[in-house]
């Protein structure tokens, strides 16, 4: 009946009940519609995911970035990731733990993970999104936030928290998995359901910041529904990379299952 | 019948057909039995994995070990990950693609991606492990050996070259993927059947140096059977995290069932 449709500024060309991808140069033909007019069609939803360096002490925990962005592939989605362009806090040895004295750049180390394909996260603009996930790692602690310094009394990265309201504002949904629902309650307000799985100081930390903290285990999400907010433990209690993806890949789900419910 | 079974120096506990191990200080009764006396029960085997460093552009690629790890585990195998304690030969910025002017450890930056958990190369016992995989990335043409500088005169890492050969002398399986297989012909000789995929010139240059070069697809992965030696092309070939995975879940399994084959 029609043959092109739009989606978070992607066209994409229906042939035959399948979906396909656009080039932007392509002809877009005179259609458009928004999610609402395509029930039954399976629309590729784009995601923003959020580095915040490379390897769990320093940065980003490498093995969730990788299993975020396979479950977003295995489950049709593409994705952007984004890193803030600037020093890490510190550069951690991941055999002795130790601080070693030299300064790397938190985009520049993120893009290791993702062969190169990143982008500063203030280019970051949330119109082109459907959701968003910020995976774990002390990156997230000591990057995108100085919880793992200040505690309780941590701020957010302005520039994460600006984009992370917006998201919420346009009522798209996120995943944050590991150590990162710290940020939620800055992001989420008073009362907001989030997970770090079962560690009684983070979770009276999160509390103490407003946080409406669940238990959860390693392969559990919690979802806030009003929200559209999904969190799981990951590596605060896995084990190996076989209980991080379990519930990783149901947070990645989730989370695009929520985005199907936007007008996004 | 019988309660207890060795497999390379770990103790398994047979409880109700299941295999559980037994920790290291555990009891480990009378009983001592290889392999090929134990038909029927499943045996964990333990796989030998060598980094060379974090990121395709001067490291191991990171979805490579990653997807390999994951699979080992998926097939309920055990592993320890190795990085030779050397110098990196270069740093690249993996934004820009150019060299920045710093000094990294092979070993120091492999341990990123494992959480810390890696040993040095040196410290390899090949009667320890089942099989040994050498997953891809520049770090294995510049860390590993210098194929990226010296093409068919490449030499490989002393290190490397000793512990693979012995691998190889012990009948045990082995798997290189990506770049990797460059290698090969190095430690297994002339006529070694293997495959980077499709590029022509870089299968030349492996024809040059000995190997017989097998196309391959990215899901693909050729055996020799001669040499218990399988290859996969990897991020030589794959456009994303799924297609790579493709093939690397197929090597891990073909090793995994290769090293059952052994008496070791």
């Amino acid at each position: 009946m029609f043959n092109y449709i739009t989606c978070c500024n992607k066209w994409l060309y229906i042939h035959q009940s399948k979906i396909e991808y656009l080039q932007p140069q392509g002809n877009k033909g005179n259609f458009t519609f928004n999610k609402f007019d395509l029930d039954g069609f399976y629309m590729s939803q784009n995601v923003a995911v959020i580095l915040s360096g490379c390897g769990v002490f320093d940065g980003a925990e490498i093995n969730e970035v990788v299993l975020t962005l396979l479950h977003l592939e295995k489950n049709g989605a593409s994705y952007q990731c984004f890193a803030p362009d600037q020093p890490q806090h510190h550069v951690i040895n991941h055999i002795t733990g130790e601080e070693v004295f030299e300064t790397r750049n938190v985009l520049v180390e993120s893009a290791r993970i993702v062969r190169g394909n990143i982008q500063a996260l203030s280019e970051c603009v949330v119109d082109g999104f459907d959701a968003l996930i910020v995976p774990g790692g002390f990156g997230v602690a000591k990057n995108l936030s100085d919880f793992a310094f200040n505690g309780t009394h941590m701020t957010v990265n302005p520039e994460l928290l600006s984009i992370s309201k917006k998201f919420k504002d346009a009522d798209k949904p996120a995943g944050y998995m590991c150590i990162a629902p710290a940020l939620c309650a800055h992001i989420y307000g008073e009362g907001v359901k989030a997970t770090i799985g079962i560690d009684e100081d983070t979770a009276s930390a999160l509390s103490a910041m407003g946080t409406s903290h669940c238990s959860a285990q390693v392969g559990e999400i919690v979802i806030d529904e009003a929200h559209k907010l999904v969190t799981t433990p990951a590596y605060m209690l896995a084990e190996n990379i076989v209980q991080a993806e379990s519930g990783i890949a149901k947070l990645v789900a989730e989370v695009l299952k929520l985005s199907t419910q936007n007008g996004s």
